[in-house]
């Protein structure tokens, strides 16, 4: 048997939600409660060469050079079983992952690393997949991946079905120079992982009404970033992120992602913003670490602050970013 | 004109509530939104005599032997306008009122304060008020005091109207040795006082449900009470504490009364009890003070672990304790 090898390297972003992604209408297909809104990151980033070999009884997979844990090449198996009937081969690949952020920062890495995988995977067959489809695909492999396939800000909609639940652009990155800085409240890997928190929301008798008014959020949060008007996106971008924790801290069991520290950094954004007027306003996903979403001019002020507020803490940043993209071969 | 004082002292206690009361059907009726259940705790009191005064030209109040600010002296004189149509005098009063507790712990004194008011100014003109009455009545100048009425373990109806909302026991006080260990996370007083806050309750899209569904809690928490099984008390009393907590966070604006250190504490508190066994749940009204409510076996236990997290934090310790009561005249 000749070794044939097809193979390809991609790069996608990681993004931070305005309008939080929390819970399923469909389990295994990733369908969301409701549609949300986000940023990419382009400083955080997840590069990933898929080959597809013939000869492989197996796939393989290395994330940052490492040979990764069972947990994570299973994940990476079933997500290339869904490519693998959308690309019809049957050859196993061999798939070798970096991220360019540091690991175990909570910082999650599945958005990034599932549309890179998927843009790799099938550009590495040459196969003519829309964005839409794209973006569709890597929405199995991690639901908030589907928004890590577009451009700049992004909405993830909803949809009806299998079919209809993908994200699209509706700004490019340079529309707006919003910073985000992440504050590394905790590098403590997360207790509970979004995929079995995403199972416990409905459990929340508050997470009917978080999704029966999304909607409305995502409009508005919209709305503030085509107008540019930083005053109304700080108040629906804290207020959502506030509306996710609650259901969250009264699901059954509760889950509380927030450290002690985390909630000093939220009360800190909240006052700059009021009493000295500084352009930001935070946002917090499945764990303790807190973004704190800036205009590009007051960044540094909020990066002065939060090292006076926090002492010795680590702070990521990044501007707004592109989409995912096909690195040219070497 | 001849002197004509007519005076009574009378005590209440302070009481924590395990369903919580957040927000009101009828803001000038105080009609709360739903139903709450509470303890009363004997060793945090408020002991207040009441002069009424035929040569009086306005009422007078002095709160621990201070002459009280005016916010205080019309709070209290609306109050005594109420008393003085259902006692039928257009007499003034002298009130003198102590607290055993430290002020500005941000430990509530409005519970204690309005029921041990309402029952000396009622005893002082000898006038038959049942005890249902009394708590109406009370209710009118704090929604909780209310339930500082009735002796130990009390429930505060929902009630249809004005008549049919007041709080009642439905067991003794030494019915189940519970005690409340309070730790003084901070002595500020609240930014935005329980009254203010109540306002705002209906402005988060979270109330409803949090409405909706009180009335199980109440039923499951009085249960628990009833059969003594702390692990079912501690799950719906921190539950209901976190729901009461996310209405807060998820109001315009929305009102934050955890600080960084209560968060360290609730931690804790679930920490104790899930890996030690140790009978602790916590609950927080509208402040950062966590009470820690224990089975009095395990008190000591408690307060040293909570001195072991916090350092040099001020704690105080209550039992369950009986209701409003007037005292023998010197």
């Amino acid at each position: 048997m000749t070794n044939i090898t097809d193979s390809a390297t991609a790069r996608a972003h990681s993004n931070i939600a305005f309008v939080k992604y929390w819970g399923n209408r469909d389990q295994s297909l990733r369908l969301p409660a409701n549609a949300s809104v986000s940023m990419n990151l382009a400083d955080l980033h997840t590069t990933t060469t898929v080959a597809w070999n013939n000869e492989l009884r197996a796939d393989r997979l290395t994330i940052n050079g490492a040979v990764a844990n069972e947990t994570a090449r299973t994940r990476v198996a079933r997500h290339l079983d869904v490519l693998r009937a959308r690309l019809d081969t049957d050859r196993f690949a061999r798939v070798n992952s970096r991220n360019n952020f540091p690991m175990g920062t909570g910082i999650a890495s599945s958005a990034s690393a599932f549309a890179a995988l998927t843009t790799a995977a099938c550009a590495a067959l040459n196969a003519a997949i829309s964005k839409r489809e794209l973006s569709i695909l890597s929405r199995l492999g991690s639901g908030s991946a589907a928004r890590s396939i577009p451009s700049g800000f992004v909405e993830w909609r909803d949809g009806e079905s299998h079919e209809t639940s993908y994200a699209e652009s509706f700004a490019p990155a340079d529309h707006w120079k919003l910073v985000d800085l992440i504050a590394i409240v905790s590098r403590e890997h997360k207790r509970i992982g979004s995929s079995a928190g995403h199972e416990t929301a409905a459990s929340s008798i508050f997470q009917p009404a978080r999704v029966a008014t999304a909607a409305e959020r995502i409009s508005s949060v919209k709305s503030a970033i085509l107008r540019r008007d930083f005053e109304s996106f700080a108040e629906t971008v804290e207020a959502d992120s506030n509306l996710m924790h609650a259901v969250m801290m009264t699901s059954k069991p509760p889950l509380f992602y927030w450290a002690p520290l985390s909630l000093t950094i939220m009360e800190g954004v909240r006052r700059w913003r009021q009493d000295e007027n500084l352009m930001v306003c935070y946002t917090l996903d499945a764990g303790p670490n807190v973004h704190c979403i800036c205009a590009d001019g007051d960044a540094d002020a909020v990066a002065a602050r939060l090292r006076d507020l926090c002492g010795e803490i680590e702070i990521l940043r990044s501007d707004a970013g592109g989409g995912a993209y096909v690195l040219p071969t070497d």
